[in-house]
């Protein structure tokens, strides 16, 4: 039976278990009930840059019974070993999804196991639903981290679930344990903050059809609300990473990772930039609606591709193009951690070597507007490709050039017509 | 020595060559240079969409001593054959490139050799420089549809370019030759324009950090000055094709291809849409920087993934996104008309069987803002997906799916952890 | 609970089920164990060419309570649609396996889904492991022919695992039960046959140290007891597919798909042809060690190889040589139908237009030698490839596509000696 | 005029220049012709395995009026830094020939460029023709290394071709001009030998139904004439090199590259080990048929690919499969130095990270049979995959797993049905 895999009944005679907790009614509920099952609950969270009231949230766990709360800084982590590494591989999931959820989990769900470690804690426990996306991330993370450790999902249990089979039980439970819920009218979607974005699925959401009402978006002004004049900064990378942002004529300079990402999110977020609606593919195989907000994600990749454009060579620019649907479906479904992961990005670092200079954004709107690029490295040549002057190129070579490349295309052709 | 290939003196007794006749400078400058080597030239011009005026560039072409003027109109089969695959690829060259002048050579070529068969002319000509994509584009194309096509490409002639260094000579030779010349002030940049786009290159846009005016831009309105409230338009597609657009609360439907592109263009234009400035990788091994204005096919391209994400397969949609690129840089290279662009196709197509729906699109100042998209194909289940319900989804299947996929993880962390 | 979902307590009142049986130890065992559950056990064998005893089979399952017994002939279906087409595709699974369990699975499950169609069935069974592939690829089939089919799996039934945990367990039964079971020693290892191969795993072959003994194969000779001389034969394909093959001097010709594999099958398997040992990663996420015997199969596959070289575009066979791997592994991993086989198919197929000709091969002890090759379809043409005479080609082009192509890496390399 | 890119005419005043010297009619044609332009000619010649008589051919090539002669020993460098890394990447084009020439060909380059950069000479020339790949891969790895080199390729300079438009030419000028010629009758293809291989091409191999005489071969007996009984020998790798190899039951084990690799050729090619005949692509567009003998090279690749199934994870292994047609892309067409080449390297190398521990090989007659292989990194675990034990496994987890992944398909399904 499952019921062996997750059910307290079976638990070990260490009872200790590091649960993720966020502070919402779900981990509320689930911290109280693995209480309640005789489990010794170490409360704990990430902070990734959710802008949370972390001291309240420990005041609640312990006050619901938690055995400790303890709380991750990975701001930093989040930014270098996280967030940089995809946008490096300007990587975009389908397409649009910047993967901000994505790159959080494996995150946390290793400081939960170094937690765990730390602490003696045979097991580790989510909130995380049977349907989505983000069980697949903490549990693998889990089990490449800490092989032997014990996970407990309640989701996935039908002793909680068959008891919660909806929100008003879970209400209901709450009231009746002195749980305290947010007063405020339970929104009818569910969100996702860090430093990356705020993703937004669920409820209201499941009708495709239907456009998020304007109020649901917290990161990001909309483009009607933002400034009537153009915003311009520029961005400066090193090996692919940014390393220093500053608005245009400012001399206020954000230089480390975590500023530097928070700056750029408050001047996106007011110029109405990196919000993406879409149908995407969970990987339990559903499609799923999901809305996004992501200003300095968004911005950082448009500007270090753009910057990829002077310094990248084509060739590996290419096959990285190829490869990078498979990097960002890798971290989507969880797969951070893997040795095919490890593949990927030794390829990908190989290609940053060169991606190092300085590109200017003009914000407005909505919009983001290359307005220049220059690098050290650059592999643009204007004297090479202008139109105007020879540059040391000999156009006949173009003639055995496009002679040589025509020869197959030739006997095909010739098979074609006498076929 | 190269001369033998291109140069007029070993032309065979049948001078007949067909020469691709824009009207501008170049071009009439060939022509003229043709007619003066004996040569009997057919001027042709294909119209793509690029608003000009073919019965001025008639009449000039003759006074220049072109034997005859041909114009071919390839609008319709512009839409249908070029652009319309190139969105049901999602294509985008280097990410960001929609391809409109890459679409259109192939066309462009095809047009003229039908009509150097028809006419019986041994040879064709264009005034593709040796530095740029272009003269590849047309020249595969030639060979492919005519094997033993005689090409003159003056611009690889020395006996043609020596004389040429640069504008100054040309505009000397017009003078002096009575070559009608636009009196307006030579632009700092080159353009081509068809339906799809208008791109920009040279001249002042030689320096990469330099922004380029305002002043340039034709097809788009820059999104200051786009109208301050939102446009709300529909798009329909059927397996991939755009078959149907119109405004929201509006009676009038663009349903034939050419007048939907048009009509795309003009409500997008009007609102800022579609201005890419770049940095980029030619095939001759040169890094060149474009700017584009794609209205149209931005809107189209962003209405067309989206419905993507409701309505295509998961596994298609990532191998096709895979391949993306290489299809990408095969209409960018030249290699429409190749057998290995036919093996993309065949697979591409496949996958577009079930893309049909309508998508909606707010614009507003240069964003697109996805808005809602429905499909009698979908694979989305609300039911299925929601957070609320079951909808036939069991979540333990969740945990047999996590464990079994954790397997092979587990045992490479065990490794890592002995090693 | 799994058992809701696989034990026979809640089956519906329609107790009908399919079985596939193929009158060994284990389906014997499901089979009587079924009926005495209280189901309507229709047994059920797909001929795809492993010469076995059909009548003998049939008497053992009526015997054992089986309603009906239906044996499906898909020989000639088995090479048409499974065989070759992944001969047409080189498919080699980790480079070496040439799939011929993995194509069977889907086409036998095809027909069990039609016979419950036919026979108003709600339910189909199995006799697969929970470690193995073939479990994967009967049930997404099933799955996919039959969205809504109840799936019987007695080897993931504890109701059925616990009471046989092993061999033992499973000759008492039979014992008791009065099943008949081959009195031959068991062999220490299972295998499975069809016009493909056969295929040898676990028992002693668990060792990967350790090399099988030459009494396991059953298909082929050891290339020592091959005979001491060639034996030549050509075969002629047709759009990639086998169309005719004999032996040289010999005037016997077979055309038809069955008799062809057949014949090839004799004729390889005397000379020592197909042993492939191999450690292999199974879907479930284990490696496992298994070793084929696949005289026909290596013998087309080599053969059309060949004809390749000869007749298919390059770039055509260098996308195909990248997608290859990911062909195999849909086969391996039971998606034979599913979307992205399809997406490949298309592609695939579209490749094979021109692979017609023939080919002759000489086998001797384990050797296929390629002794020619020839095609009206050839892309090869001597004089153009001869080092011997110009045949068209200018050698001074070769000057320029070379001085073009290294364009790019002279701009690389001066960045990296300047670095 | 391509002329004047490599007429003596126009050489500078540094008439230095340094040639690829064999020894052969061609080369040494070659060189007597520089010397009678007024060139300084370097003789130069790099050992890469060849088995050639240096002193023979420095002798001839100071006759012929070379300034000097060098001989740069490449032997254990080509095998660390070309044919180990082919090795690793199971680097085989157009699924069969294992690169022995196209390894050699960067690497005598880059000595070349050494040498010509230590004596100041401006030139370097080399006899490949302008139909082949050989110019190619060294023209792109001179440009690569010193962009500035002028390159002399008298094959593909009128001034030369023209005079020998055939070896009827070559001989009388050879005569005329006393130039030592081997007596014996030419062999009617050409060859190249090196460490890795031998290869034949042209002559009367130009016809692809023809079978090559067996007298060609000078490597490898064939298989009737091998010994009858197996010789079994095992290779032992650390990261996917091989560090130590011995026949099984001798004492004499081989560990220094070169030494191994000369014994695998020894004992591979007394038993009738790796030859291959095929139609091939070259990167110029024309189809040419090579036929080759790679004895010890086939044998390293089988074991090491037969390793990687013990110890590679399976989508590292499946990724690497997918990207390794275009790394023997690379290496044939030669860009072996170029950034795409680094950027597929550093993931190829990551992989090969635990490919660690020993195979055992049995030949016989043309024969590679694996009769074993072991590993400490191996990640395969006999009690995890047992079919009978249940090692950790629990078959339940496969319901989950397979239903989980049968959602997609479903729905795929349901649509199609619909449809």
């Amino acid at each position: 039976m499952p019921k062996t895999k997750t059910a307290p009944a079976s638990a070990p005679s260490n009872k200790k278990v590091v649960l993720a907790y966020s502070g919402g009614l779900d981990t509320s509920v689930i911290l109280h009930w693995l209480v309640a099952q005789g489990y010794d609950v170490v409360a704990y969270t990430a902070d990734v840059g959710q802008e949370e009231d972390f001291a309240v949230a420990r005041e609640k766990a312990l006050a619901l019974g938690a055995a400790s709360f303890h709380r991750a800084d990975c701001k930093e982590e989040f930014v270098t070993d996280f967030i940089f590494p995809a946008i490096r591989a300007n990587a975009a999931y389908e397409g649009r999804y910047l993967l901000g959820t994505s790159l959080a989990r494996p995150l946390i769900a290793k400081h939960q196991i170094a937690l765990a470690r730390r602490l003696g804690a045979p097991a580790v426990a989510h909130g995380a639903t049977g349907k989505g996306n983000d069980q697949v991330r903490f549990e693998l993370t889990y089990k490449v981290l800490m092989p032997d450790v014990r996970i407990i999902a309640p989701w996935k249990d039908p002793d909680f679930y068959e008891r919660f089979p909806g929100r008003r039980e879970l209400l209901a439970y709450a009231k009746k344990n002195r749980i305290p819920v947010k007063t405020t009218a339970a929104k009818p979607w569910s969100s996702d903050a860090n430093l990356m974005h705020i993703s937004y699925e669920a409820g209201e959401l499941e009708d495709p059809a239907r456009r998020p009402r304007d109020s649901m978006f917290q990161l990001t002004a909309s483009p009607q609300e933002a400034p009537a004049r153009e915003t311009e900064l520029q961005v400066e990378f090193k090996r692919g990473n940014a390393v220093r942002a500053h608005i245009l004529g400012q001399e206020r300079f954000y230089t480390r990772p975590y500023e530097l990402m928070q700056f750029l999110n408050q001047v996106g977020g007011a110029n109405g930039i990196g919000r993406v609606d879409m149908v995407e593919d969970r990987y339990v195989g559903l499609k799923s609606r999901g809305v996004y907000e992501t200003p300095g994600g968004t911005m950082l990749m448009a500007a270090h591709r753009d910057l990829e454009g002077l310094t990248l060579d084509r060739e590996v620019m290419h096959l990285r193009d190829m490869l990078m649907p498979r990097f960002a479906e890798l971290a989507y479904n969880g797969y951070w951690y893997s040795p095919e992961m490890e593949f990927l990005r030794a390829a990908f670092d190989k290609a940053q070597e060169h991606v190092t200079g300085a590109v200017r954004l003009a914000l407005y709107k909505g919009n983001i507007v290359i307005t220049g690029r220059e690098s050290p490295e650059s592999l643009y040549d204007s004297a090479q490709s202008s139109m105007d002057e020879a540059g040391g190129f000999d156009p006949r070579d173009s003639e055995g050039f496009i002679r040589t490349n025509a020869l197959r295309l030739i006997n095909w052709s010739r098979r074609q017509r006498r076929g």
